[in-house]
């Protein structure tokens, strides 16, 4: 088969969620043999994120990569009148902008990938927007999808303590849904995409945090005990972090306590 | 500091799910450090899992390792009128024979390691009885886990689906704690542990399945679809899998459709 009609692949890689050395060696290969890297800047991008995922290509590409940034358009105000139409807009703008990019740097046969913090699955909006490139795409494109290391299992490795108790369930959840509390029947719940340090506003009776910050980084901080002790220090230990740094990176598990 | 001083470590290095390229650069430099291996090896312990294991070790280890078997010590039957003081016997004994082989085979100083198939937080004993070791030991003994591609992101990477829906939880739950049906509330599951199609006997109304056996080896099977539908073909693909190979490693993912 001639390679030009081998149709051309988009490959999602899983970096791992802090430390380059938790790339995996599916990763890595996947990196050298790239033709392209798109590289995602949202209109929010955190310089550190995009610095570290600079680290990763740079430690594991020894030929030069071709690289294309996609910058998000700016997103509309959620004060807008018309919001969610605006928002409907911006998602195309982006589709097109995407496409119009693999359309045009990405031939046949040729590999074009994109770095994913952590795992591609896990919270990420980088594999639903590529699919939909794939459907609206005038050629066929392959997909690839390559597991990272998640923030949760960095989590629990952290703190030496298993994901789930024996024979029991765990949820992963984000926090937005934790502002009433705790559901019932839930006794394990690793808490994600919290901006309101939604810890401090539960019920802390018989639960104990295992909450971690910037995991994997050097500024990582882990800080564990009984809710009810320790929340105000997270709090402080956040804010402080925050305001040296300009922002926060932080995930908890949070475990009722069996008697 | 002389070297005898510093206390011996033990590392529990997740190895990843299955394709041997999961392995994450953390844990080959761990493996390219250890002085010494203990492989554990359980009364029912796979020999594919044994095998999948020494692959990774001779992948990725240059040197010689000095290996020491753990070998469990024979379950009490299940029938036997002290089954629970059985299980409490059967526990010691083996925690005695982890201590032991810790004690005569680790100097100070030295690393010693276990491989941990997938995540070491995910439904592994093997954390709680190093973690106990260490509390038992006369000597100072420090603790490194290393996290691994677990299956749960093994199972979505291969679908090449998201693990959570865009502002939902997800649950990981073992296959027990869902044999009366999927608790109320909860659209999203991730199985583990099945060793009784508890698929098959859920009421399927509404949910789709993404079933996977033996992730990320040659034997892969991905079948996938509306639960109604697809749940004899997983049933009898699995029986024929089990057949022909002896064994089952299978979990998968349970998504109620909304509309
Ligand atoms: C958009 S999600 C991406 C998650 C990523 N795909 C993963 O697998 O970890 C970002 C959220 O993940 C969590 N997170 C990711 N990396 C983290 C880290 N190194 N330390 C603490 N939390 C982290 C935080 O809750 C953050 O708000
Ligand atoms: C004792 S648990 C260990 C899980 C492991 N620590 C992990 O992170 O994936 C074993 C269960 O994990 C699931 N599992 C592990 N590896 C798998 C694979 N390669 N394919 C399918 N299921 C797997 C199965 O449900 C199996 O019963």
């Amino acid at each position: 088969m001639p390679r030009s009609s081998i149709p051309a692949e988009l490959a999602l890689i899983g970096i791992g969620a802090g430390d380059p050395s938790w790339v995996t060696l599916e990763a890595v290969a996947a990196l050298q043999s790239l033709d392209v890297l798109f590289v995602v800047l949202k209109e929010d991008e955190l310089d550190d994120l995009v610095e570290a995922r600079r680290v990763v290509v740079e430690r594991h590409r020894d030929k030069p990569l071709r690289t294309v940034e996609l910058r998000d358009p700016p997103r509309p105000w959620r004060t807008a009148s018309d919001y969610n139409d605006a928002v409907a807009r911006w998602r195309e703008q982006r589709l097109a902008q995407w496409s119009s990019a693999v359309a045009s740097e990405l031939s046949d046969g040729e590999v074009g990938g994109f770095l994913v913090w952590g795992d591609p699955g896990l919270f990420e909006s980088t594999l639903a927007i590529v699919q939909e490139l794939i459907r609206a795409a005038a050629r066929p494109l392959t997909l690839r999808v390559i597991p990272g290391i998640s923030c949760v299992h960095a989590l629990t490795a952290r703190f030496q303590i298993p994901l789930n108790r024996q024979g029991r369930a765990v949820q992963i959840a984000p926090a937005r849904l934790l502002r009433e509390g705790i559901p019932p029947g839930l006794d394990d719940v690793v808490v994600m995409l919290d901006g309101r340090q939604t810890f401090a506003h539960i019920h802390p009776g018989g639960l104990d945090i295992y909450w971690g910050a910037y995991l994997g980084t050097d500024d990582e901080i882990l800080i564990s005990g009984d809710l009810a002790e320790v929340a105000e220090r997270i709090q402080g230990t956040r804010a402080e972090a925050i305001s040296r740094k300009g922002w926060m990176f932080d995930t908890y598990l949070l475990r009722r306590r069996l008697d």
